[in-house]
């Protein structure tokens, strides 16, 4: 077992305002600075975040998307070299073949350290983005290493897999989870699956979600960080705008033992699979 | 869409006696007649339930161990004819190679429908067991299309995907799930993983789990059905023998839709896997 310095993770949960670029960016500024001001080294923020989700058309979003170097990822280098962090967060990417992906970024203020573009489309994003057919990225930061993958891509334990064989030790997902109904007293199963993610990879995951209403869609406000047993270390709020934190030991993310015999990777039977 | 005159399944959560089979196949009878009088058509039964589990050594489990046409199946398949239903059970099979098997089968008063050897050892089973190497199986009974497999299985994304593409509705699952302290408030991660493993395949899973303390291990009793939402449907009684019964639309399962333009298997990426 590998201990190292605890580091501070935190999300943030927040609403973007759909066509009001600069208000959605004013907001992730505010909540990734209060997320620094608190101690965190590691900020996640939600899909979409500078842009919102619900568009009306192709078009639409083609207009909110910008190049992978265009002004909301240098904004945010800047901002992390400023605050001393690393950020993991959506945006829509206007990609040099021309077209539209939902993509994530992972920076720090050197640069660019990852970029991702979402492969499994929800829903009406099957209609208005490309598919990205890249596998997800695991990077190393100053302040460990990092996988990136956003929302629906959790669903596919495959995917996450993937990461965590590569030595992810924090995977860093920003989401947009719609509202739906669950059962009462039942957490909502987006939750549910990122704890199964974790806990079978033993590996953290820190799930950023966005709230409020938009265009007609509720959003689940689900934002949460699991540790490698796939428990919850930050409590759920749901629909409420607020910075999640959690001080993680990221070391033990490199062992992957549940009993004295078993390693929850090493015991894969691949050749059956 | 398939609906289905809904079936009712059953989970008989009970202590085997370790040592003592007759006492064990008792109380396997007795839970198992319960939940047929309660009108269960398909009643899964816990792992290794005529033998019990905290073997001191090989030889203990090797002389507990039957063949697949030994007592143990052939009571099972004869209780299964006179209740008119079909059983799911663990047992420790002595195979025609002379090897040790953590098995289970699914019978009903036809005789054997499907027999399973657990792929994924568990701790000290590894030393007292052989390893399955076959994939597990999906067989169509009178009841509905059923998987099986054994506890730490269904910790492996990849082995309970398999059981979900070959189209079993419900998957039966005997477990062993020994007691860990979980967060306060916490449901046990256990029943979190079937809970992701039948929501991210849109099919049933009804894990029969074991109570009582043995050879200084006490067991958690978390029995649990779950729907294709991966919502539990019966009520955790942990720790305390009971039986779990819940009436299940079993073709609800062949729906994998997660919205209009979503369907949980079709939106693999296998390309990229």
């Amino acid at each position: 077992m590998t201990h190292r310095a605890p580091v501070t993770v935190a999300c943030v949960q927040l609403a973007p305002v759909i066509g009001d670029a600069l208000e959605s960016v004013a907001r992730i500024d505010a909540g990734v600075t209060e997320a620094a001001q608190r101690g965190a080294q590691i900020v996640v923020v939600p899909e979409l975040a500078n842009t919102g989700y619900m568009f009306e058309n192709a078009g639409e979003v083609r207009g909110a998307a910008q190049a992978l170097d265009g002004p909301y990822v240098s904004h945010l280098i800047q901002m992390a070299g400023s605050l001393g962090i690393v950020i993991a967060s959506g945006f829509a990417e206007l990609g040099a073949d021309d077209s539209v992906y939902n993509a994530a970024v992972i920076v720090d203020g050197s640069g660019l350290l990852a970029s991702y573009r979402k492969a499994h489309l929800w829903n009406t994003e099957k209609e208005v983005f490309t598919a990205g057919g890249q596998r997800p990225p695991v990077v190393d930061t100053q302040y460990g290493r990092l996988g990136l993958m956003i929302c629906y891509d959790l669903e596919f334990p495959e995917w996450v897999r993937m990461v965590a064989l590569e030595g992810a030790e924090l995977l860093c997902a920003p989401v947009n989870w719609p509202r739906y109904p669950s059962p009462e007293g039942e957490r909502p199963g987006e939750v549910v699956r990122v704890q199964a993610d974790a806990s079978v990879n033993r590996m953290y995951i820190a799930a950023a979600d966005r709230v409020g209403r938009e265009r007609g869609q509720d959003w689940l406000g689900g934002t949460v960080i699991v540790d490698t047993d796939g428990y919850p270390v930050t409590a759920l709020e749901l629909g409420e705008a607020h910075v999640a934190l959690a001080r993680l030991d990221l070391g033990l993310a490199h062992d992957k033992a549940v009993s004295p015999l078993n390693d929850v990777h090493a015991d894969r039977r691949t050749e059956l699979y």
